[in-house]
């Protein structure tokens, strides 16, 4: 089935859901999906609808003009419009830790994403062989401290050269740049291993240890320049006991991590996911 | 802040959304809530909207012919229309166990539940003390299996005397009748000591234990005739041990049934739950 | 069933569990709960046993004594005796909200907290009247911030009287002085309405939606002089979302944070909780 | 390190705790892990204990004697030892789903399972190349209805030349013989696609969607010669809403029925799990 999915933000007025669906209604359009939030606190609507194409009765290609011309101008709309038969282009970043990708891998493998995995890219070879089964090209681009800024501009190329629309950080281990994540925002999604604001940093496992919490978790956030303070995406948590060892902890944490990634990915390929400051409205 | 809350059932048709919101927009509502639903397999569409009264275009009293005539009958609608100045009035079933009872009495002291409570009825007199201390009339009805329809006559004529619009069985361990249940279809909320469907019946914590099971839950429910068989409108579970009896099963899930039970309250009073056949539709 | 419950606290060598059980053993004893840990960073054994006292081969004003010099002494065991026949007292320290209170008054009634009530402390008289319902005298002691120290020499006299073994700070909202907490070391227990250690201070639910995080949480931990930063008993969460407010999490957080402090009470009489430094181990 | 595991089923007597563990004391056992159960009803106790090898004053081969002679005989015990220096080895038995298999390999890779897996069957050929990746021999062996018995005795010598301990069927959708599964008691372990005992039998998720049930679950257990009443291993759940169909009950299932398969495969590669009828009894 054809579909087309319309993402809108603008200023909050009256109207916006009558005047959308209205649109879609008298071009025949048969809504799939609609949802919608008014951010009281800064006076912004967000919606997003979804329906079937095959009916619709504009021309795919004129959506976008016709749109903005009845509706979009008027109400100062910031939207995009999105087409199922073009599935977007991840790329994902990974160091030796394996849970996390193979976890991506086994959702690609078995259809749950709808995604074009063009690229990995690793600083290590380790995970090369079974990433190759799975039929994706495999990168890998050793870490170089001294030249960060030349790995990084390899990096951004094949990035480019491969159309790439957004980066999965798959426990990569690496700090991005203040001038790469600047391309991509909103555009980077990762992982950090504790119940962000808790533990921020590096070691959150051994600070959870130490802190004695009873419950640990995993955070799934888009990267922004300030490090794990970027708008969170996706949590979740895990129960740990008295006698669970640091290693244990790492491992209880694995199981939540790659949970709550796959599924901040799946938001986001569902275009589910608005950040607005360092929060997230999701549509799911 | 005065508020009309708008429930819609009826056949499915592309515009429903388009003409509800703009019967809005047109009476300058602005909206609070907005959340619909198709269910695909019985060709249905569900919604609800909520919005300001105070700068509403039409007058209160007027709201509901209007609506009627300019979109119900067009659509062929079941609808309903609520205004927050008129609480719901709930009445309480409960036998001895005061768990869920106190709970919903707590919520009730804290203002948690927009709702009156003109009565609680029991065939026991055990909670007569604490229920006064909040300020409710306590009806002590003892049971008497040999006239268990005197019984129900006497129970109704207080339901209706003190114009009860739903009923709750807060552990309340009796059955009642057909004829009691059918002049509150969709009305009597019921909590099943269990994870429905399994284990329905007497001694569910009993049963979950010779089974050996991981995990217990509790399910809040409507009543209809067939036993611990209505639609679900809430469930929640806890995880269990090896080494608990019964009797720890019973006191952990009374943790469940509590807020289980208070949950499906809530949703009931803030007009969230369509019943449908044996599910629900839940806009939360 | 008379029950004996023994704790053991002692610098980690090999032998214990065997001298500890054969003690229990040759005097006819028949265990019903026996757990231990070791913390080995520490280098700490940890044990809690439990068995019943009506076969014991010892009576029961001589196990302290014969136990201290047949193991206790030898292993330089930290080690308290307690039995079942001496419920512990515990007072309850109460603000104008309400749920926590009446959640612990709920488990009491209904016979899950093994505890005698002999006090219930307020700086208000809201919850005067719900309290006696249940029979626990009621104090009122406004509260002086000029004169802080006199009302807690008042509370402090009130405790001594009633020989009070333990505090529950049911969200008592006031932050209590170094002095009055040294007096109870590890007996005074407060629910902290934030996933400690995130939001530590004041108003965690505004600052919890600040943020944005997916999950939010509840913490009882023992108070020490550092603000939140005691050992954590118990915790749990709740997921919210983008469309919750802060007045929202405030009563989803209510929830958590009373079945968190139940569950840390029940912990805390059991004599299942181990207090090392900010950390517990829990036997549950 | 090296480690002795010894597994414990006997009669309940007193003093069983003191005897094994006073066994480890006096052959200078560093007590790694110890813990015990009782089941009242069947007036049967269970112990695990795991020391350090290193340090042990009886050598590796003779502890099983000695440990008969002592110890054994007297409590008329039913008793296992292991090492740690001999892996359990696994075999997987799959069809076309692969996202069980997947977290199997996924975990297997990142060293979490201490196990061998000689070899995969299946009776696709699908997910070969991927297994070949991992390293793992993959036998692809079609399901021939008319002549189950030959390919079950095909793949009975398959497990035996390849010295196989215990079978996981991960997602295999064949039901095994009961002479097949007589071989192999307590030692295959299934996934189920619902929260047992509700939604028994095929297309449970169809199941769960037509009771309109909020709740779905998963369930790993040994495999007995009732359909879908071995006993239960681990469960766990998700909660699920009105707007989701079918579809996404599987796929919300799979992720739950992976962690749970993965989960039991763990306990029962570190001897946790004790089966006694439908029950097990799990030191986790």
């Amino acid at each position: 089935m054809q579909k087309a999915t319309l993402i809108i933000q603008c200023p909050d007025q009256k109207g916006i859901v009558a005047v959308v669906s209205d649109f879609l209604y008298k071009h025949h359009g048969n809504i799939l999906e609609i949802d919608q939030h008014v951010d009281q606190e800064l006076g912004l609507f967000f919606m997003r609808a979804c329906w079937e194409l095959d009916s619709f009765g504009l021309d795919k290609s004129a959506i976008q003009e016709v749109f903005e011309q009845e509706i979009g101008l008027r109400f100062k709309m910031d939207f995009q419009l999105y087409f199922n038969d073009r599935k977007p282009r991840m790329a994902i970043f990974v160091s030796k830790l394996s849970h996390c990708l193979f976890d991506i891998l086994s959702r690609y493998y078995a259809g749950q994403f709808e995604v074009e995995i063009p690229l990995i890219i690793s600083n290590h070879r380790d995970l090369k062989r079974v990433v190759e089964a799975f039929r994706i090209p495999f990168h890998y681009i050793p870490m170089d401290k001294a030249n960060k800024s030349a790995i990084e501009d390899k990096q951004i190329a094949l990035l480019e050269e491969n159309h790439v629309d957004f980066i999965v950080l798959a426990r990569y281990m690496q700090i991005l740049s203040g001038d790469f994540i600047k391309k991509y925002p909103n555009r980077i999604i990762n992982i950090h291993h504790s119940f962000l604001p808790a533990f921020v940093g590096a070691k959150p496992y051994h600070a959870a240890y130490q802190r004695g919490v009873k419950i640990i978790g995993a955070t799934a956030h888009y990267v922004t320049e300030e490090l794990d303070a970027g708008p969170i995406i996706e949590q979740d948590v895990s129960r740990v006991r008295h006698h669970n060892t640091v290693a244990d902890l790492v491992q209880m944490g694995q199981d939540i991590e790659k949970v709550v990634l796959s599924k901040a990915i799946k938001y986001h390929l569902e275009h589910k996911v608005h950040a607005i400051g360092n929060k997230t409205v999701i549509f799911y």
